[in-house]
């Protein structure tokens, strides 16, 4: 059977009488618990469909690719021993005796002296190991079978030739399990002959908004009340990152409406996201919601990240629930550090919570940023290019429950727990979001 | 009507008795050539498929965004004058009035000396200008209205406080024309009631492949004949850039088919791309079965790109017609340079082709990397993580017929064409492919 993923959002609560405490992890800590989750079945796909996911299985080479010794170049197929030494002042005769097909096997051996016109693509004939470019020769009378090359250059073995496997040798892994699919990774799967994949199946994820402020977006607000902002946001995030959203909608902030959405969506997902609200008693409903599951365990209260520390994560039987921030920015900068890289995990990428994976731009400080040593800070940055230097990065500054400052900025800048911050002209690093 | 786009894919022709010359030009002015297609029309579409799409028609705010000012936190709403010069030492004492709803406008007025429980996302009542955050506050005895507070920290007048239209003012332009919808984006549209958006429609590309030694991916190659690679390799780029492939299959390398398929071709897509082979065979039919169409025009024969250099652009009546390389790797670079940024400019993204929206890494090359001047380079690139350091840039060479060098990348590395290369232990930019 398949895991499922749900999420619950929400943005506040009536009131709040109970200040409550809850003990905070650090991102390394909180992202040790999310690797814990096993990745997804596999399923079978269609080899056109597989752009961004990760092969389950590897592949194996059926034949060598290339089958056989082809030419890079259009030209003339020779021994290299017979133009060994040839230049432009010194060049070497040849007697051209064929044009090769470029779609069937040669059916000539060349002997010494002899050349054969070759197109790109073309098989090499027996007895010959190179091609020399078209460029660099002269046919010296009307170029026809029999007919004489002039031949500028000389060549070394192997030169121009794509040789027999240097893509694939037949019955070695091809590209191995744990590969993101890329374009070109597509091109070499149909190089061997593989019309579908195994890929790990992409994680379908529940996404719950609770908050009695809360209307539909096509409802017209009241004073006090606010458009269901995250369930899209969340979704178009979800996307971005290769799972499957379901918008569970606005859940009522009491209990039993949320308990019993909250199992509907553990049932139909692998992953379920609760955007319950940052404010206190909202927080205390996530997480009695939790723990009103069978089989549930609250894994953490808290994170050190700034915004985005009411951050709570739970483990439903074997499917993680997260209660985000109900501050859109906050729970926007959660998903780029710790839940778009879940939905990667789970779909079997094992470089998701790297660094590496990240579209990074390096940027110039335009003034000091200071920061408080024991969390991480991860800060909105707007960025100006500049002729012939480094972007310069501005912080976006302003409070995270508006959207205004993560729609001004391109990206976020991490400042470390142990930073105190970074100085005007620093060169940071800039995720792209 | 729709525009539409195709593409012309092969890889090779039987025998070549002719050189051919053609004239090349740099890649900033086959740029400028690309930039005067124009980009498509608008389409409505559902706010939820927005994703990575452009607006075409700015988004006006229909009403102040926040309605009114809301509180950012958990607290007391105060006037600021009321807890101005309170600390831990010094605290201010306020009585409490009420427990403010957060989906109501509150009905009450503060006083000199009263304060209000107030829950992330309330409405400030008249009277308060400031919110005290719970945790700097301490209830002198059971918290109910009546109760007195104790304030241990002032608060600036707006402090915590999220201003009415400090996201969007009523008849403003709330998001302009020309921007690409992020999930940020997204969320603003949503927040101000926008369930559908006029975004540019996604370019149809037509694809393309030429070449008699072509065979399906289903099939089972004999020597000499190689699996269509390309159609399924330019397809996924081009879902990669939010165009809508569409794979015309293997066209028989003679003018009349290729005519007739390029017609169709061009007839049901706003682009068309041939893969048609980099032999000067392939090449010169690419050209005639272009110029065979009705209004056509070759608008360049070549570019100053390697590897990529023999890339054909050609217009009919208004829409961009392109002949790639055969090669896999050279048409990969050139989709990347070149037709991945066409894409983009179709649906209206006005930074196309700057190079702030490429994913890039900083990485320290691990040797010398000359380069010819007179045209630009582009080297496949390995990233190797370092622990504390930049990435180290291993440049993949091989030939670009071969896919292996292209899967082993991780990116791509620019040599300008002024340049004679770089040195080991240069600082250089690598675009993510």
């Amino acid at each position: 059977m398949g895991r499922a993923i749900g999420i619950l959002i929400g943005t506040g609560t009536d009131t709040i009488m109970n200040h409550g405490f809850f003990t905070i992890i650090s991102r390394e800590e909180f992202v040790e618990r999310l690797k814990v989750f096993a990745s997804l079945e596999a399923e079978t796909v269609d080899l056109a469909l597989a752009r961004d996911r990760v092969l389950a299985a590897g592949l194996t080479a059926s034949h060598d690719w290339p089958l056989l010794d082809r030419s890079c170049m259009d030209g003339f197929a020779v021994n290299a021993r017979d133009v060994f030494g040839a230049g432009e002042s010194n060049p070497g005769y040849l007697e051209c005796v064929a044009s090769l097909p470029i779609d069937r096997l040669p059916d000539i051996t060349l002997q010494p002296g002899e050349c054969a016109r070759i197109a790109t693509g073309g098989i090499l004939p027996e007895g010959a190991d190179a091609v020399v470019m078209v460029e660099h020769t002269q046919a010296m009378e009307e170029e026809t079978v029999g007919s004489t090359i002039e031949i500028r250059k000389s060549a070394a073995p192997g030169e121009n030739v794509m040789q027999r496997g240097e893509d694939a040798r037949e019955g070695r892994t091809a590209l191995a399990q744990g590969i993101v699919m890329r374009p070109q990774e597509i091109g070499l799967a149909a190089a061997l002959g593989f019309e579908s994949v195994e890929l790990t199946r992409r994680p379908r994820v529940g996404i719950l908004s609770t908050g009695d402020e809360l209307i539909e977006v096509t409802g017209t607000p009241r004073p006090g009340q606010v458009r269901d902002v995250n369930s899209l946001t969340l979704a178009a995030l979800v996307e971005q990152a290769g799972g499957v959203p379901t918008r569970y909608g606005i859940i009522k902030d009491v209990l039993p409406s949320l308990s019993e959405a909250l199992e509907r969506a553990i049932d139909e997902n692998d992953l379920v996201l609760l955007s319950g609200g940052s404010s206190i008693g909202v927080r205390d409903l996530t997480v009695q919601a939790i723990e009103s599951m069978d089989k549930a365990e609250i894994l953490a209260h808290g994170v050190a990240l700034s915004p985005g520390k009411p951050t709570i994560l739970g483990r439903v039987g074997n499917k993680p629930v997260l209660g985000l921030p109900g501050q859109v920015t906050s729970a926007l900068v959660v998903m780029h550090v710790l839940i778009l890289p879940l939905v990667r995990h789970l779909q079997g990428d094992g470089h998701a919570f790297s660094e590496t994976g990240r579209a990074v731009r390096k940027a110039v400080l335009s003034r000091n940023l200071p920061s408080k040593p024991g969390r991480e800070d991860y800060v909105r940055i707007r960025l100006e290019t500049r002729d012939g230097k480094p972007d310069a990065a501005h912080p976006v500054l302003g409070k995270s429950g508006l959207l205004r400052t993560i729609v001004q900025a391109h990206g976020l800048a991490r400042i470390p727990a142990e930073s105190e911050g970074f100085y005007e002209n620093d060169l940071i690093d800039v995720w792209i979001i």
